[in-house]
């Protein structure tokens, strides 16, 4: 089994710095109030390409040999990795291939597209995905690289925590991080433990797609199989490498109901005036 | 006539510092390929409130004496200055009372509730709204604040662009400067002038409001007479005292029209995960 550790977190974030931003923390005194506690947003809808994701591309982009590199890279994604991987690629000048289901949001298509990113539709099942992915890979030589459950992909996204806490004068009570595939939740849980001891890893998941949470507390990896919520980059199943890290070095998952996921970005939108998904 | 400097505002800075962000300023890879140009944004919309306002409704509340502040301050408006004058007066622990149009959009009125704003309604008429201001500061003993056309506003605005200056490596070619009342452009453009010697100061301005830019090229104050713009916030008529300050420092004023007035935000929510009004 392939872990994560503090050490490959520090070494993404040393590698990927310049070319990702380093994002600012927010806060707002009504949203405080109304909470009855203090709340600092780490803002990475800020980051490049709208998303952390940014950072785990550019990390496993970087993490590959020359001749690997060259060859470039490919994913199927309909999502901001798939962005993400096209922006990374496109900052070293080799290709990346990109699988979309031919539904696919125009806003997204459009995204890659001006990322630089080399679509290839197919139809939007996952089974159609993963085969024209791997006729892509053949045919190209471009190395796959997944979207979540990846030692790469994950230290990449771990760096977000190091660079938070390094923002931070104090240790909070709790880091709250979402989880999807899990790659962010499991970086940032392995980042946080050294430079901020007292702060309790929380992950945050819809309560339409509570997979992560369902395998945490059962201690048995369970699948999403029918996720029913508004937030559709969570639906995914969380990755078994994730399972086992956030497993380890997280302490609580929570969930949140459609109500609030609807709720929250609204209160962002009208208080902070930033866009956040 | 009462003038605005480099020195007022330098002050102003110093003043407000403690009670206002100091703002990021962001750019886009996207925007700028598109644009064919480096454009960076001075990014007040993260500042408290939401808008620029924040700093010249404190610069305001802060030039006072202890007697007139501790008696409060007034403001008769419906948008982002009534919500700035709020927070800045609860940051001294006096009261700030606001007449509004009893047709203001809630969310308005909200605003100025939550920061603590002691709101009295009137009817939607400018001759209500100055009669009921005027009955409110006699009755409380409360200053009137103006919104733009005001030397200790024009000052804490201008403190905007002295921050931009000092976030830059370099001197751009052009600050745009959106002007409604003028303030943020007056203030900007006497700001700007030493710390960025070789930028154009710009104004820009609606085309259905134009008064600035035909007070400017003619060189008589006109005021807005029936403007017709989605820009809601844009529709005052320049200051006179502003109408003074961009005729001696601004190099031009440009006029966008409602059709790129209403792509813009969406193109920075877009690429950027900001809203902008």
């Amino acid at each position: 089994m392939t872990g994560v550790t503090l050490h490959d977190i520090q070494a993404a974030a040393r590698r990927i710095a310049p070319y990702v931003h380093h994002t600012p923390v927010m806060s707002s005194e009504l949203i405080n109030r109304d909470a009855g506690c203090d709340i600092l947003f780490k803002c990475e809808n800020l980051q490049k390409v709208g998303a952390f994701k940014a950072r785990g591309a550019h990390n496993a982009v970087l993490c590959l040999d020359q001749r690997q590199r060259s060859a470039g890279v490919a994913t199927h994604s309909s999502g901001n990795h798939a962005a993400a991987l096209a922006l990374a690629a496109s900052h070293f000048g080799v290709p990346a291939y990109i699988v979309m289901p031919d539904n696919a949001p125009a806003t997204k298509v459009a995204a890659v597209r001006a990322y630089g990113g080399d679509i290839t539709f197919c139809d939007a099942t996952l089974a159609a995905r993963e085969s024209t992915l791997e006729a892509v890979c053949r045919r190209s030589g471009a190395t796959f690289i997944p979207p979540y459950d990846h030692p790469d992909v994950i230290a990449g996204q771990g760096s977000c925590a190091l660079e938070l806490a390094g923002q931070l004068a104090l240790s909070p009570d709790f880091l709250l991080t979402p989880v999807g595939g899990g790659g962010l939740l499991a970086g940032c849980a392995v980042a946080r433990k050294k430079p901020l001891p007292n702060t309790r890893g929380i992950g945050a998941e819809p309560a339409g797609a509570d997979d992560a949470r369902r395998s945490f507390v059962s201690g048995l990896w369970q699948p999403q199989l029918s996720p029913d919520t508004v937030a559709d980059g969570m639906r995914t199943s969380l990755g078994q490498l994730n399972f086992d890290l956030i497993s380890r070095h997280v302490d609580d998952i929570l969930c949140a109901d459609d109500r609030a996921i609807i709720h929250a970005p609204r209160l962002i939108w009208s208080r902070m005036k930033l866009v956040v998904e």
